[in-house]
């Protein structure tokens, strides 16, 4: 058995006890957890693009299985159900062969109903409505198991980390490619399908919609849109891209300076990358992420003192708002699953740890601890709607606006690495899928 | 003013007129029409691929737009009111300032509510719940409307026949780079990317999700992965693949023999051309669109006897199912805004047209008329799912099965082009496309 078929039967095996201790505390026998089913385009017989629910996937690495079923009792091997129907139009599911499939009974089934099951107290979780539970005789979502499961998916196996490198070597190889196709000057569409090509993946199969913008648009955060034209200049390029391995989610952001870009942008780059780095070794067991949110906006305060670009002190610059300008995001998120993991803004038990109100976007609220996955992905941009007001305020004077003019065709910059949390410190998944790891 | 801005504005002007009688004759005053809202993954916070619902493109060619409302009066220019958040995240919609615009009272809101309005007798179609429009004071899609207004899809008018062209050659040029990328020996996801690179767009603003099959794949009707490696041999090619322009589908089908088909497949596809090609000039108004699917039947029976495939006559093929193991599809839907478009199995008043019972996946049922727009796509395949019963059953000795073991690793074949009926026959808008009309 290869090293990576026994860290995945670990995983499983690990999941199997969890499960049975989050069970016995819900007072449950036996769980269905529901895959889901694609939603329908309105009045259309297309149907929109789908994921399988997150907790499904935690077991089985069938990201795309829809209307499929896990049943999971203590003491008892889980049973996976995969909907696999008699139908020519598609090419059905397959029994799965691969050393992980040991870990389960596994059942094809033409039918979409669940599994039967004789247990007493039951639960499903899942995109189900409570009559569809009721007629099951189950408990829907409850929120303290789900809390609980929630809480487990925070920390990841040694066969997650290992499917997250595998994750961010194949968009490490999308996102030069991407560089590539900006250096010949191909359009925002072109690098996108780049990035496909050499991250051996369609649009549907990313675990979120690529960000690639040229110019200003790398100062939109979540800029929706592929330009087909090339823009006359080339000031800058932002891809903020990622892959999925067995259900994992690479999430890796890159920007470059294009021919056309000015001194300042290429020292600021410079400079950004430096920060992003330190701020990745700052990430360690006992660190409270909202504390080292602060610390990205202490250091880009800095930053943008030493390039001319703010003329008051750092402290200043972050208490007056100045940098959460130049920054409206959170420094990270827990990353697995879904790019935007689950288990983020609660405690263990589900009692919510909402962000500073100074930091509203902040997806991550806990302190660090071993075996937790984050980005670290400090940014900086000229967002016009949130320097405008800044320009005609109170705090006009302590920005050298004919910078942020000179700054404005790059948009903005944000450099997004992938870490694990170790007893000691940190590991960068992202340098260590560049390294060959 | 462009030829085609006048089109699109006439578009407008008689679907004003159109809207004036069905609102009359539904004993309405006023029709809201939502766009919809894209519908987030379960349990994350990412969101599935999302399309404008149909009545609301057949007025506003934005078929990405969310959260936004159309109000449509009789005697007044319809209100069009576009959601455009305060949104430092995404690229605000903008205001239209095309040709087209000029029809319409355009509002720009940051409210996703419906614009207010005093008439007294209100309708409101769209993707929403009875709550919702009883809060609107509103009937909620009622089906006298709806049946004439999907009616009045099903003829194109000439603005709508221009962007179904445009659609068409985008596609073609999509579809000569697959061919390409296959000569070239690619994989199903690298003939995917090239013909996304050709035609211009990214995977989610297809029609439908491309049909890429090489081998064995092309004889599965919906197939719907792209792998990632090369088959050892090429067979063959299928791809089934569209383009929107405006909001108006294309949806085109071409087959090449690879390298190492047999002569028997070669010379398969050639007659197959000629089939097709003879079943779009049968196009015409008076026609049945049931009679032209049966008569593709009969001319497929005659195709694979002449090929040595059948042994008995082609009456015979057609009344034992012989021909419809072959090909389970339809001969073609109506086209337009939706790749399977509305009314296709009804009347003008609604009143069901279903398929007959040899036929169930028949999507047009009509009568064909001047100014439908139409797909014609005969079909050959080997399934086995549907061959296997056929070779232990009464008819085995009808068929030659070491001509299809031959066929079987070529998978299929499938020819499609997009047909408008005009007055005296048809007009194959592919091939007019490919002239450069």
């Amino acid at each position: 058995m290869r090293d990576r078929d026994a860290l995945h039967l670990a995983h499983l095996d690990a999941l199997q006890q969890a499960y049975a201790g989050h069970l016995e505390a819900a007072g449950v026998d036996a769980l269905w957890i529901y895959s889901g089913a694609p939603h329908q385009h309105y009045a259309d017989d297309q149907t929109a693009t789908f994921r399988a629910y997150g907790h499904f996937v935690h077991w089985a690495p069938l990201p795309e299985l829809s209307h499929s079923w896990l049943l999971i009792r203590r003491g008892r091997r889980p049973l996976l159900q995969i909907h696999a129907p008699a139908d020519f139009w598609h090419l059905p599911a397959r029994r799965p062969d691969a050393a992980w499939s040991q870990a389960f009974e596994i059942r094809l089934s033409d039918e979409i109903t669940p599994p039967p099951c004789a247990a007493k107290r039951r639960a499903v979780i899942g995109d189900l409505d409570v009559e569809q539970a009721k007629a099951m005789g189950a408990t829907l979502n409850p929120p303290a198991l789900l809390a609980a499961l929630d809480h487990g998916r925070l920390h990841k196996s040694a066969h997650e980390q290992a499917c997250l490198i595998d994750a961010n070597r194949a968009a490490l190889a999308g996102h030069a490619a991407a560089r590539q196709a900006f250096e010949r000057g191909a359009s925002e569409l072109d690098i996108h399908l780049a990035y496909l090509a050499a991250s051996r993946q369609r649009e549907s199969s990313l675990p979120y919609d690529s960000i690639v913008g040229l110019n200003r648009h790398a100062g939109v955060l979540h800029y929706q849109h592929y330009e087909q034209t090339l823009p006359g200049e080339r000031y800058s390029l932002l891809v903020d891209a990622g892959q999925r391995q067995l259900g994992y989610c690479a999430d890796i952001t890159r920007t470059w300076a294009g021919p056309e870009a000015p001194d300042l942008f290429v020292s600021l780059l410079a400079s950004m990358q430096t920060l992003h780095q330190r701020l990745v070794a700052a990430c360690a067991p006992g660190v409270a992420f909202v504390a080292l949110h602060r610390q990205m906006h202490h250091e880009l305060a800095q930053l943008l003192i030493e390039h001319g670009v703010l003329r008051c002190s750092a402290e200043a610059a972050v208490d007056t708002g100045l940098t959460r300008a130049f920054c409206p995001h959170g420094l990270g998120h827990s990353l697995g699953i879904q790019v935007h993991d689950v288990g983020g803004r609660q405690d263990a038990a589900g009692a919510p740890l909402p962000p500073p109100a100074s930091d509203p976007a902040l997806r991550l609220t806990r302190t660090l601890t071993p075996n937790m996955v984050v980005t670290i992905e400090p940014g900086c941009y000229v967002i016009p709607m949130l320097l405008e007001p800044l320009r005609r305020g109170a705090e006009a004077a302590q920005v050298d606006w004919t910078l942020v003019e000179r700054l404005a065709p790059c948009g903005g910059i944000r450099l997004e690495d992938n870490v694990a949390i170790t007893p000691s410190g940190q590991r960068n998944l992202t340098l260590a899928a560049d390294d060959g790891d």
